[in-house]
């Protein structure tokens, strides 16, 4: 049970939207933004990674199995590409490019003055624009909002992680605006 | 100088703010509500004290002198009190409740799991309310957000702290939408 009193049934973050309609609002228009909008470079399925990366460091189960689920659809990989990728990303088939990214977001997460000026320098030479090094740092420092603000008040998840997987294709497609909390 | 090609003379967030308008819409929304709105319990002085103080803890110099200096200006106290406050908040002259919140602030801070049921139960014997709690830990988790957006992307910030007391007055009469990055 939350720390607060949020409609039953509606886990992770879900309960605190309807809790509190009025920030969920621009929460909910940051996601879509940072993670779903076509004018971007980075795909949808690496800012998905970026997030679920994130949230497995801060430990937050709701956000790596919801967020995971939506990566791997955009993907198109199984689970265990996400598992590996979140244990070790540096062996993985992902490009230089998204390594060097993952790198900075996790420095981010431990907080912003972990980023080195060698990541950076790094990120670039591995062809990341500054949008894309922006928009690294911002999903990275969003989902330290996210994983504490889930967390933080106390919030259940459904320990099945076939819910997510379940639900994963359906939020990718319709996206974080305007989507029924009780669905 | 910051990671990435931000404008000249812009500290802080508002470099990045000018980098990528799109995004900062929806952050600077974010903070009017949860920092500025009428409609909460919580005056305006006591969540910019928690955004200070958990800015604080992050160790990220812009933002809490900037919030610093528009919670004194609500709080109509001086600087040493804000100092005081983040060096010490148990021994300050704030009430139990405020204590209590900047306290789950705190454990917010480092992580959503860190905040303990005892934590909420004491804040709610002081009359927390279920909004305050849940905007308390919002507010540090949104801190958590900008605090790792400016120090993560390397931007610099105005070293005289001065600086912002002359400019705490003013963003805490126009508020955090519409403003002028220039000004």
């Amino acid at each position: 049970m939350a720390y607060i009193n949020v409609p039953d049934g509606l886990y992770g973050i879900r309960g605190l939207m309807a809790f509190r309609p009025e920030t969920a609002k621009y929460i909910n228009e940051l996601a879509e933004i940072l993670l779903r909008s076509d004018n971007n470079s980075l795909t949808r399925g690496e800012r998905e990674l970026i997030a679920t990366y994130v949230s497995y460091l801060n430990d937050c189960f709701f956000c790596q199995n919801a967020h995971g689920a939506i990566a791997q659809h955009y993907l198109q990989c199984d689970m265990k590409f996400i598992d590996d990728t979140k244990a070790n990303f540096e062996t993985s088939s992902l490009t230089d490019k998204l390594k060097s990214l993952l790198s900075i977001a996790e420095s981010a997460s431990k907080g912003g003055t972990f980023v080195t000026p060698e990541q950076i320098e790094k990120a670039k030479k591995c062809g990341a624009t500054d949008k894309e090094i922006h928009d690294t740092v911002l999903i990275a420092a969003f989902f330290c909002l996210c994983n504490r603000y889930v967390d933080g008040l106390g919030t259940t998840a459904n320990p099945d992680r076939q819910f997510y997987i379940n639900r994963g294709k359906m939020r990718a497609e319709e996206g974080y605006i305007g989507f029924d909390l009780y669905k």
